[in-house]
């Protein structure tokens, strides 16, 4: 049943997908009873507070970028929509969909496109977009998703570590950018705050571009009574700032930079230390984990009653409050044609090649991620069946001017580690053990159902300061490098070798062999984010793609053996745990030796190589032992299933 | 040589005195060679900056407390001045003196009561002092000193547990009050800042004080040009505040208070990381423990620089420019009559009483804190010494009209702390072996010698923000909680058994019992401070030497045994140790049996409490029982020698 069709040669359209659905279906019903659950209620709480800000500020961004033809409500909408389709039919319901930031930049490209040779965008966008998704239809028909078993923990970590980068950096960025926002004094001189203004005044010398505007609007500048007017009317009607209180752009804003510095690292230390808080010593264990769960979701509600009570005019979360278009000039509806010629609609098919690489890598490595063995999912994945959702919705989005979603690394993360199950009797210090994730299709379903009612949340959600939501953003950047091993062989460099912690490859692998595969992926990491940045961004899914490449390149630098302990998908833990087993067999097996009792004649390599009983150096990681694997992981439980494919 | 004279009988006057002396001058060279290291740099820097803000801190409230007679710099000269005699003579010269809130609390209270009965507050209080210096000088020809045997570790805790509650709520106090100094609009409008202004205006109806003063002053108020008026000269004047930007008692103050708050947390954060710093994987064992050793001193620098970069203008530190008394009507020389009447001289023995009970506790407890077992010093104590050094600076104080100064226990334990000396092999998780304390007279002398001279240090000095100094109280006050075992009962209360650490108490001692003693020790803390906040502050000293008598009481609630476990100055870790390996070698005796190798005949009690072996239940813990203790030891090691007498 759940051998795949493409590697044993049964090759049948949709196989893939048949598969997936079988799979998923007897799994449906429980999807929803296994939800009923607090930690389930605490997860899309922190969950959709988590989404909203992102989703709101990629619409915003857009807005801006394409002249308000896609923008917050829009952004809105289609999230919500994608979404609640994604957590009824995908295949793996624990991803969370949302906006990408290389999505974002195609977009970009595309209108300054499209307003260069005079195209309407949203005709051509939904060209692209009908494209992409007749594409990943095909991608589905054809199984191409088994091709995700290329995809490995090298990819996957130098993809997930760009996008946590991402994630840091723009919670940084975006706190310094409110210092723009809000300018403060910087030579304030408190004895002579009495003189302390900044008044709007008639410009001296107003330059030709302001008396065409005054001109233009019908200001009469003797009639306009400058000195009462606000800062919004004083920058409209081209007024000049006036007094010691002015900075550059207009009068500098008393406190609230420094408030929103105060909430934005308020946010992100607290909710680490909630989170934290399930190891601490006190309270019994059921107080700790439901503070722990409900961490990000305490944070935010404190930071919002402290920042109300305070009432500094800090920047808040901005939510349309009516359900209408941002333009009055489209509906909810594009045509595909428009006012562009015949031809675009078939030209089309080439940007959208580049698209659908893009969906396809953004999509497929965080559900290999997600899907992780480490995860100890017991639903099974189904990777046709989300790329099928993917594809359609992303259609229905074109069709009606809504952006695009895919999976969204970081918050999809977030989303599995909130709904960890681990073992009740924690004792501190002790790790809690690891049980495995609650799989439901309830909390997804809710983040977007809430998501799409926010329209009419507007009054609550008006509440929440925008830096509060950039410590959040900072938080999930931060706790979801913590798994990543790339990040841990990165610390290495920076310790002497006395103080190393006992990671398993460190065992196997000389130390020189491991910096060099650190070096390597540290390289793809910055080549990403050049090309991210760079005016090639497009071209960025096609960098992700090489990474594949790049990873089957270095066989030739490394041994089998080397690679299969630094690029590999079992988990650290219970590979430790194997080769600590073998290490005290052997041990005992010496002691006893030393004590006459009996004598083994052990092999030389034998003992200085434990590794080599359990993984052969024949064994090819990529793809055919997975396979095996997985087969023969199959043949023993049936419900857990092929991971992968 | 070391034994206690009183104890045995040898009563001779100054007896004490003598053999402190012949124990300390062997060591005199060394405490000045045995200085040669970076440490001790880091140390009396990080020290000078600890010391100088409550220095001038409590001058500046002593100065508001008696009208400008004892004020800053008279402080600042009385601390330099007896902390230079101290460190070269005194026989603990690891103790830091400063101004302490008792010692406060009694000048707040004898000059009130001068002013009520018009009498020369600076002769009676150097009457007060004179006697009170005389009688300390009996205290040591008496060797009262030696009575420091009955401070056990409860009296120790309990003190020490309030000295630094009062450091941490001191320095959340002040920042709380700079919200007073500084306050910020609560109701702010972005859009109308161009209307924002709070000018200085007539007040349209003149109280009859402010027409009084008018007149007194001949203001003409026609001819004030108030709107010109900056803050200082407005208030002066009794101008009104009016305007949008006004606060209750002046304009609003833009930015200062949120930036106060970051550079607060920023300093504790940052001391406290950089401090645990030594204990991290990276770089090698010297970069860290440099970084860990100069914490604070880096991260004073660190806020200074980033201030005076953002040049908001924050609180600075305040130091005296000019070498010269505070008023012009006093000189560096007090006469103890002045216009008071002969019988001043006489009576004031009555308040010096108290004093020097006041004098004396305070003084011991942080010397005994100091002369702990568990800080491993080899060059002996000296409490007559310390003592007589305390009473002589005292007297010469008190006659120049300067403040008083005690050993200042948070102060001193950090000075302790900063001179650790620790095994250099230090592996990270692996707690760094302490061997003891780098012992000398340089820092102290250094610390004290550079508060002398930052009369001429002030273009330095006055870039040091008073939020960044108001943090390393908070972080020494939190840091010196570390230690105190009090704290660590206190933490069990909030713990489930099964997640309470393996303290040594723990095992030997019934967990209701346990928390019997914290809830005394508890009661005792909470009824110093309100004695100390209260209208009773005067009695406080007396309160303090109630401590000992209360535990002297606890005998009749617990056994003696218990107590050896609560209240021991045997460092915990040793005892641990010698209980541990007790119990290894029963279990290896029992492992034994086991195997039917040999049988020993086990008491049933002797597996039950191996503690019975160690520590008799005849055994009186209070001061025959250490006395015997020092005197083996003393037998053992002549250079460790007697701590306590």
């Amino acid at each position: 049943m759940t051998v795949d069709p493409v590697l044993h040669g049964d090759v049948r359209i949709f196989g893939g997908l048949y598969f997936d659905i079988k799979r998923k279906v007897p799994h449906y019903l429980s999807d929803y009873t296994d939800a009923f659950s607090l930690q389930c209620l605490a997860s899309f709480l922190f969950l959709y507070c988590a989404c909203m800000s992102p989703v709101i500020t990629f619409g915003g961004l857009l807005g801006e970028a394409t002249e308000g033809r896609i923008s917050a409500i829009e952004s809105l909408f289609g999230a919500s929509m994608t979404g609640i389709a994604y957590s009824l039919f995908a295949g793996q319901p624990l991803t969370i969909l949302g906006s990408t930031g290389p999505v974002l930049v195609f977009e970009k490209i595309l209108f300054k496109f499209c307003k260069e040779y005079d195209l309407s965008y949203l005709s051509l966008r939904s060209c692209i977009g009908l494209w992409t998704a007749f594409l990943c239809i095909v991608l589905v028909a054809t199984d191409a998703s088994s091709l995700v078993c290329y995809i490995t923990r090298f990819t996957e970590e130098a993809f997930a570590s760009l996008i946590c980068i991402i994630f840091i950096y723009e919670a940084l960025e975006k706190l310094i950018h409110l210092g723009e926002t809000y300018p403060f004094n910087m030579n304030n001189k408190l004895e002579t705050l009495t003189q302390y203004s900044c008044v709007c005044t008639e410009p001296t010398n107003p330059s030709n571009n302001t008396l065409e505007y005054w001109d233009s609007q019908n200001i009469t500048v003797s009639d306009v009574t400058w000195g009462s007017l606000d800062v919004h009317a004083c920058i409209e009607k081209h007024g000049e700032f006036l007094g010691n209180a002015c900075g550059p752009h207009g009068p500098y804003v008393p406190d609230v930079l420094f408030w929103c510095v105060v909430l934005f690292f308020s946010t992100v230390i607290m909710s680490a230390f909630l989170k934290d808080f399930k190891t601490s010593r006190y309270f019994p264990t059921k107080v700790r984990s439901i503070i722990s769960d409900f961490a990000v979701f305490i944070t935010i509600l404190t930071m919002v009653l402290v920042d109300y009570g305070l009432g500094i005019p800090s920047p808040k979360l901005q939510v349309p409050n009516e359900f209408k278009p941002t333009r009055d000039d489209r509906g909810w509806l594009i045509n595909p044609l428009g006012r562009n010629p015949w031809w675009t609609a078939l030209v089309s098919v080439i940007p959208a090649l580049l698209c659908t690489i893009l969906i396809f890598m953004d999509q497929q490595i965080t559900a290999v991620i997600i899907n992780r063995k480490e995860h100890k999912l017991k639903k099974g994945c189904g990777y046709h069946l989300d790329l099928l959702i993917v594809g359609i919705m992303l259609g229905v989005c074109s069709i009606m001017g809504l952006p695009w979603f895919v999976a969204a690394t970081v918050l999809s993360i977030s989303h599995v580690n909130s709904l960890k199950l681990e073992s009740e009797c924690s004792a501190p210090g002790e790790q809690p053990k690891f049980l495995g994730i609650r799989e439901q299709r309830f909390t997804g379903l809710m983040i977007f159902v809430l998501m799409g009612s926010s329209v009419f949340m507007t009054s609550v959600l008006k509440f929440i300061p925008m830096p509060v939501l950039y410590g959040v953003f900072l938080y999930m950047g931060a706790s979801s490098l913590r798994g990543i091993q790339f990040f841990d062989r990165l610390k290495l460099f920076g310790m002497p070798a006395k103080h190393q912690p006992d990671f398993i490859y460190l065992r196997h692998v000389p130390l020189r062999k491991v910096h060099l595969f650190t070096i390597i992926q540290l390289s793809c990491l910055v080549l990403l984010w050049v090309i991210k940045t760079s005016r090639a961004a497009i071209v960025f899914p096609m960098m992700v793609l090489a990474l594949v490449f790049i990873r089957k390149l270095m066989d030739c630098f490394f041994t089998k053996r080397e690679l299969s302990w630094l690029d590999d998908l079992m988990p650290e833990s219970k590979k430790k745990k194997l080769d600590d087993a073998e290490r005290e067999e052997e041990q005992s097996m010496l002691a006893m030796e030393d004590e006459g009792i009996i004598h083994l004649p052990l092999e030389g390599n034998y003992k200085e190589d434990p590794a080599m009983v359990n993984i052969s150096d024949e064994m090819d990681k990529t793809s055919v032992w997975k396979t095996l694997t997985m087969n023969t992981e199959n043949t023993k439980n049936k419900d857990v299933s092929s991971k992968r494919f």
